[in-house]
């Protein structure tokens, strides 16, 4: 009996086929959203100045609501564990604990260590993921070109410290606010992806020559991860056009969808075997 | 009689393929595009405030022949309601009112309602819409890959969330202009997306830090978009050579290659009419 | 006699395959650079009021050269209108023209009309463009998709002026900077093309809000020209791998190379018609 | 004995398939990056004041370490000349020197010279260029598409200084920021590669119409290198696939499908070994 109420609370909570399923996500959804918008107003000196207890009440609210979730998916699941110990287990927890520890630790509320903690509630964002889907093909992409965009960080990071320390070298006048290579190299980050804040600026004509080259160095390197992700894409989307490499036993002909049965020149039967 | 005077008014007005259609079209177009300058011209102050009484007729003659068109167009269509609660209907509509509701309400001028009202013209900009041609492979492709342009969007924003609040922490010196979460994050985006206004600049080394992070990860994320539209785009056009619209006479089976003369699916002649 | 003189010199000026023709494209080359370098340093007021002189010495002797040129091309070729009304014909006369009449016009220096005069010879870098080939792929890419790229600058048009008009309305406050709605405009298209400059930002938070949504809209839309000429190129490349559309007569595979003259499957002949 | 000796330090020093040679790779790493960091740290001046005495030691542990290294390479491989004028070779020399020349020139520490000197230490940087791997797909695809490259580049340099000659023209005022042509040219660049750093921005209407303009080219003309960069990879992507390196034992053709059988071009008999 009480099996059958924890498998229907699993249902609920872990599913999202029934109306209970769907309504449970809707509430969970709408939970986070608001929960990150308090920590988020909370920041805002003068909000938090006026509603200071409005914002404490409804924090207060929001974390027993979570810590709930929390135990109903410790309890409703078979092997508690392995939802603790996974990544949704850990955010689920660490994003709920701090507002408790505040109870704890309250003369020392200025310290920049609380001060994090009471920020890692934002991380509630990342239950947001549940519902992106963790299959999908770009995801896949982005994996597939992991190495090659990996390859192409390290060249970039090169260039900038090279690029970062010539420009240290030719901007060393009295007003240049390229005071130090960390710092040039920053500057040549920002030029390269073509950010461009304009908090430092080259201010020698030396100095803007060598930052037009970085532009237009930026500007046409940017094809690169493109193009990596973009050929990893093309593959996979033709992966999914269906066509099979089969050719009909009759006449020959190649390029038949996936899911052909006959051959679209003779009529002939196919009988393919599906490639994946 | 009557009827064929309509069905004259008709072609003229929503069809260019006589000469007085497209005469039609040609004028409109100027139409709306001094209607636009006009709007623009009155939010320039010192404009405004010369050439007012130029505006304001100008504005009148505009509003009045854009009337007439209105009517024109509801007169000359067989089913009215169709025109009036369509997409182009609402925007010829209320494109074209605010200029009236101006007489009524003369001395809250200076209302932001009112001024907001009066701005609604710039939306008769949204009639050039009808000159684009509602069937490109453009708007195609976006649609095609709503899906996931809007994973890609969700996944944006959880990562500037996240990245907004850690330099919130970071950043939260005396002089530092990361003085909320929200603003934290809107400068994420700035940055993330390679805007950067320089609005907002990171003090702190570790601020510059975690900022060339950013800006690296902008710089290659924006790969995806890219790479999503064009693998759906280079799909298409490869499926436009391969693949007519016609559907089986027997199994209603569609996509069939170009030169299919049977249906992959149940092996029934299809004799396709060739397109294009 | 004088007719071989002249398709000599024909040889030397229109084409690059004998010695004296390549040593012609490289002086020409020199001269240009030179040129466009003079025209700058002349607008850098230091340089100019120093070296004065020196920059109009420089530039009668480049000025003569040119003459030269323009007279020997003229002289050369069979039918001289046939290049004095080409594009390089106009853009040669018009790059010559503006020293000689700098001799004319002494008193009125000061002029704008003049100024503009002696800038247009920076347009002998149009020169530059007889090195560049004319039948090169990008040319074709970009020409085979101008309308799809028409079309998507009219739409990025249409979206900066709503957007534009939007954010005037919001940002109306005492020190806002989005004084009109024009310049609103110009905003959005710096926002939205992620240029970014910072001249104008958004003060109140929903100006900031609005700001993020038009960054990830522009950092999206970016894909769609990028799409565009992609796929574009690569339907050109595929044309370029030479793989013909042909069918073995024996076994009837397909995907032959043009050049091929036999099936790669079993060795039959092939005798293809080459594709274009 | 000698010989064997040298072979083993071979091993460790030029491959990574040994312990040793791993442990040799992972330290060499290490001293890198600390040696980068060490450079970047002297050019922080708080820090290279408070820290003089650390910073010197450390070089010079790192320097002969470093110096070590060097004359290791040299012992081990039999042609030492081919490695001393490697590319390898000379960066590893001129990162090692400034420490040592530093010792001679001291009276004179502060030229500009020597401080170039003792920078080019941070070109040991391009000692991780032996851990990419030198023949991955990027640095093909990229070389595949120089020439097309160098077209654009060029393209853009003559846009730039075109639209930079003419906004000169434009916003000649009195408070403008154009105040010479290198520097409208430095400004077209910015703005066209969407960098916008915001230190010179147009003032007058005409100047920002011609800006967005810019800047819709430049958001639209990236389109460009991607289109190259991407159609090369993916080209390359169906290559690997499609096409082997084998040639033709009887005419020396190549380029043959995968699954070819004969030669394309003379029917020969190819028995090729697949290639993955």
């Amino acid at each position: 009996m009480a099996k059958d109420w924890k498998s229907k609370l699993h249902e609920i909570i872990y599913e999202a086929d029934t109306k209970e399923g769907k309504l449970f996500d809707v509430i969970l959804l709408i939970l986070i959203l608001a929960s990150i918008g308090l920590v988020m107003l909370e920041s805002v000196e003068e909000f938090a100045e006026k509603h200071g207890t409005f914002l404490d009440i409804s924090e207060w609210i929001i974390t027993i609501l979570f810590t709930i979730e929390y135990f109903a998916r410790i309890i409703s699941i078979k092997k508690p564990t392995k939802y603790i110990f996974s990544f949704y287990g850990l955010v689920d927890l660490f994003s709920t604990i701090p507002k408790y520890l505040s109870l704890f630790i309250v003369g020392s509320q200025s310290l920049i260590a609380l001060r994090a903690l009471r920020l890692m509630r934002i991380f509630r964002v990342l239950k947001l993921a549940r519902y992106i889907g963790e299959s999908n093909n770009i995801m896949r992409a982005l994996n597939a070109s992991k190495i090659k965009i990996g390859v192409f960080i390290m060249f970039i990071l090169i260039l900038c410290t090279i690029l970062g320390s010539v420009m240290y070298l030719i901007e060393s006048g009295e007003e240049s606010e390229f005071t130090s290579i960390p710092r040039s190299i920053y500057w040549a980050i920002v030029t390269l992806t073509t950010v461009g804040y304009g908090d430092i600026a080259p201010l020698t004509s030396l100095g803007q020559f060598i930052a037009s080259i970085i532009m237009i160095l930026g500007y046409g390197i940017i094809a690169v991860p493109t193009g990596i992700v973009t050929a990893e894409l093309a593959t996979m989307d033709k992966d999914e056009i269906h066509l099979n490499t089969q050719s009909c036993p009759n006449c020959a002909s190649s390029g038949h969808k996936n899911n052909a049965e006959f051959c679209y020149n003779c009529g002939e039967a196919l009988h393919p075997e599906e490639t994946d």
